[in-house]
């Protein structure tokens, strides 16, 4: 397809508009689909503002970002075996070169060829051009079929869901023990339900509106941590004293991280998802020596697509709740400042770039 | 057996020395043992000094300190099942109570009923009485019978080679990869042993004298760190730039806990043996993330002893050249003076009680 | 406690009656429990049978059989630490010798002093006295406390839902994808529920009435063997021709050993817990090595107990839709019978040995 | 590379010869390697007499078959990233298409698109042109670095070696265990040098010449089966009357089948590796659930041929003993009589093809 499409270009940091682009073409194995929905990501305003431009995020001006999204398969480039046209898929941002040992194994998220596009690998929106446009071209290993079922606003929020299913898929679940989740925002919630899914009790620790929303999308436990003079306590309180089986960081700062081993129970897992500015961080070291706990780094969400819609298909996860606010392409700065100043309850803010 | 025995008693921080006291008698489950051979263990010089009071050991003085043994069983108490008078046996400091959740599971050493003599549980040298003595009494789950080729002076350094062990099972290790270990003390050296075993690479981090031990003792590569800009580099250098597929912390300094992170692999694993004074240690947790590295904390060895032993019977690993001096329990006082400030290339400093 | 109790005794193969024996005392490590509840197990009419004495079961006459209870603490031995009088508890039949291999990791469903009760190991109802009676002695390790919301006939069924729950965390669940259950019998039942609750879709293959109960009880799909040509090919059907992400055989004939592995995609795994008469079963092992598929063999609920007590209380798992029947002790004669027979849609039978 | 070159064709079940065809170009992904070193594979007679014909192997006549080999890259088809002309390479059977479900999780080796080469999948010398020629193309997926000192003889047996080493990583192995391995063909020999490398004391059962290899090679054991009266109870001898933590079959007969189950542990696994004629294969059910034994299905050696490779440069692993003979493509019908027939002594045979 030729012709100009509707892209959020980031001139330079802090600067992007809607402009008038070429829509790209389909190469090898990759197809050109026409953007349905976008989630904006708590990452995407660090990348609008230049605040990770030390992890090459983006590569160069102007560029156009967004990564969690949801779409229609219209062309497909030489070489495409899994989609055909009409395909109505999900997306996900890292697609791995497919040829290293990483990739080879299953960890494409851990591409070693990561930021190579020679080789193959991608992370849309970061590295590579996103979906914040009408229009974009995508290897068809980032993408999976959305169930007929499944809604596009909701195919566009899988990307967030898988990162926080492959924690779970890391830490484990015990079905009939307690999951805590530290920090209730987006991936915090996604956590939850997704520890509900597994019959977890859930232990949601955060503050204001948004533990609200935990308890509303079926919390079993909120921790205000405003309100209490200990969380770490409190967990053990709820957990006949001996912390929780899992608990996941989502919350990404340096109390958040601390705390997280010091509420897990002996034996017990820890998932750190939240990625810190700096390296160093203060943790707990001694409790997770002593109590012989497992931490968890946790890159994205290799492989998790296809599980998250099912579980969204099948009715066993609520997922759309999240969603707050939808907005054109035109409207995206009033987007941006919903979403980051959390304006009406949001936490979900949707983007429609071809309404 | 009635009478009395010479073991050696903390009687204040910092003051010890060897008494007479009443031979103990087996209860429940227990055997009374001639101990044989007793290797002085990194740890104890704090017991003995009473750096680690705040984690209750000791509990109250006098108390006989003392967990690296290998033993001779002359007198069972009720319902010993598994031994018999004349057994040959090596011992663990962590006994469980055997009947709480994790000990149900395999996790001894992580009992919920740790400090609960009256419940079963035992972590000898620690909070109930030890080896440093010519007999001492043993729940008979903490004994595993020497085979016949193990010498006593190789079954007491069992304790600290099922460590090792321990944290190789966690890390898991990859046959054709490679383990850097940190610290070339006698819990590195044996992990580093223990990993050669596994047919894995080894690289060791250190310096002066004991990195030449880990060479001499079959370390493929060692990095004075004294000698380098940077050991994470160096690290890299050896395995294609990629780092190390488990890393094996041993060293116990705050360095040595932000490296071992560093020089790990994309996927990699890091065991954490060395237990920190504080619990707040910093750690490069945004390279764990971004790296999906997986940190396992370990404590003592459940269930490692039978291996360790087997591996030693079949040749497979040499523990005996760790050991570089033996004293009489009369001399305790230049044993440890030999250890601490590693005499004559002190490694690993035996005592034999009975001698 | 002195006294008589009534209890049912196997006199020989085939003929059992309510007899009036004296109570048990508590020896070390056990509890008196007063037996509130009793569950019949698919394995009991073989015990009362005869059918099984090659497996030592019974291992002498007269024998009280019996091995699915929940009970209440009356009388403590010495050593207990772990219950008090009044504890509500549910029992398993395995209890291991504690001491040995396999014991002390955990698996003490296969411990190596099987059959040598003075080494500690008990087999209740199979090789020592069980729990048609008012009262029975237990060791401590094989009772779990009961929940306050969960009843003495919903922890009666803990035994059976326990294993199940084994087998469930030996093939492991993926949230998403598709369990198929082989018999619908209460151990495929329980399966079927269980693998509800860690958000599988459910395929249970039966026939006639307990089929039907199977899609009351929540089941997704069922498919009667006798009216469709080929079981295999419609789990194919319903699983985009692929099979089934787990297995789960509990209907015990040759049919179902064979297909189960047939209807497993690749990578998938199988779960066998219904235990033949001989050794000798065929098997799709081309399908089996070509697939990479994994079989698990399932002995019995190690350390299944809590986590399964736990899902019930928390409303997870709807285990009291099993009960059908409930009986006196008097009445124990008819209680094999409407089991056996299967009357009036007959699923589990209850015995209430003190009302 | 245009031009003619020699290949082994098959013209019908039963027929092959040497003839001129014209080298292959390589397509997307693919590079031209020419060929050093093939092994002739136990399955490769049954390839050339039509026996598995049913399997599709091979697809259409004249074919090409052969699977195991070393080459030089000599042309790079287009997106070639991770080879260079001159690499010297081993080779895997295996290419999955890199797109479905399982090339994605890593389990290429069983890729949902088997047999369909439009979408990228090959089984290289089974359903698409394999090595038994001068020349041939392949996906650069297939292809895996020589270290400098690994020749290209030993290279060829990477495939093999990596399937026992598949079997391996699925077992597990306990560094001073048992492995017993039954038939001690190539994949059985280097099953027992693998376990080897991972310092499990292993057992070869077998008979005649093989097992004399077997032992030459450092099987710590060997039982012939000819001249004991029950090999398990001979494995049990050796392993303290438990049995083997692992069993890896490499015979494929009814037998072999059923008695490694029998001669393994409780809690043991074992790997079946040789594929069956037929599905239904008699199998020791009872004794796999009562022992709680878990059978893993072992197709082919996905992610292996690094490590193994690393292994074999380290020192590790002395695979060319296992080499006999070594023919050039002219004689390739003196070859596949001396692999048949195990003339000589016979275990792995080499061709040539360039020389």
């Amino acid at each position: 397809m030729n012709g100009k499409m509707k892209a959020v270009q980031i001139t330079e940091p802090g600067k992007f508009q809607v402009a008038s682009i070429d829509i790209p073409k389909p190469q090898h194995g990759e197809v050109l689909a026409e953007i349905k929905s976008v989630a904006i990501c708590g990452s995407d305003p660090n990348i609008l503002n230049g605040k990770v431009l030390k992890n090459g995020w983006p590569p160069y001006y102007p560029f156009v970002a967004g990564h969690e999204f949801a779409a229609c398969v219209i062309e497909l480039g030489e070489a495409v075996t899994t989609l055909k046209v009409g395909d109505r898929v999900a997306g996900e941002a890292h697609c791995g070169c497919g040829t290293c040992e990483m990739c080879m194994q299953g960890y494409y998220n851990l591409c070693l060829n990561y930021g190579n596009s020679t080789a193959g690998h991608h992370h849309y929106g970061h590295n590579t051009s996103g979906c914040y446009a009408q229009y974009q071209v995508y290897d068809q290993k980032a993408l999976t079929l959305l169930p007929d079922n499944v809604s596009y606003d909701e195919g566009a929020l899988v990307d967030t869901a898988g990162t926080a299913y492959n924690a779970l898929k890391l830490t484990g679940v015990e079905p009939g023990g307690y999951t805590a989740v530290i920090g209730p925002g987006p991936m915090g919630l996604m956590s939850m339900a997704l520890a509900k899914t597994m019959s977890s009790k859930t232990i949601v620790i955060g503050r204001r509106e948004r533990l609200q929303v935990a308890k509303k999308l079926g919390a079993d436990y909120i921790i205000d941590f405003e309100k209490v003079d200990d969380p770490v306590e409190e967990v053990r309180k709820l957990t006949d004293g001996l912390g929780a089986h899992q608990v996941i960081e989502c919350a990404g700062n340096a109390t958040a991280y601390f705390e997280a081993v010091q509420m897990t129970r002996k034996h017990g897992h820890v998932a750190l998802i939240s990625i810190p500015g700096g390296d160093g961080q203060e943790m707990a070291l001694k409790s997770m020596i002593m109590n012989q706990i497992t931490l968890h780094g946790v890159r994205a969400n290799p492989n998790c697509s296809k599980s998250v819609l099912d579980l969204i298909s099948q009715g066993g996860l609520d997922i759309k709740s999240l969603i707050t606010h939808i907005y054109s392409i035109d409207k995206i700065h009033d987007a941006f400042d919903t979403f980051i100043n959390r304006k009406d309850g949001a936490v979900k803010v949707i983007i429609h770039p071809n309404d």
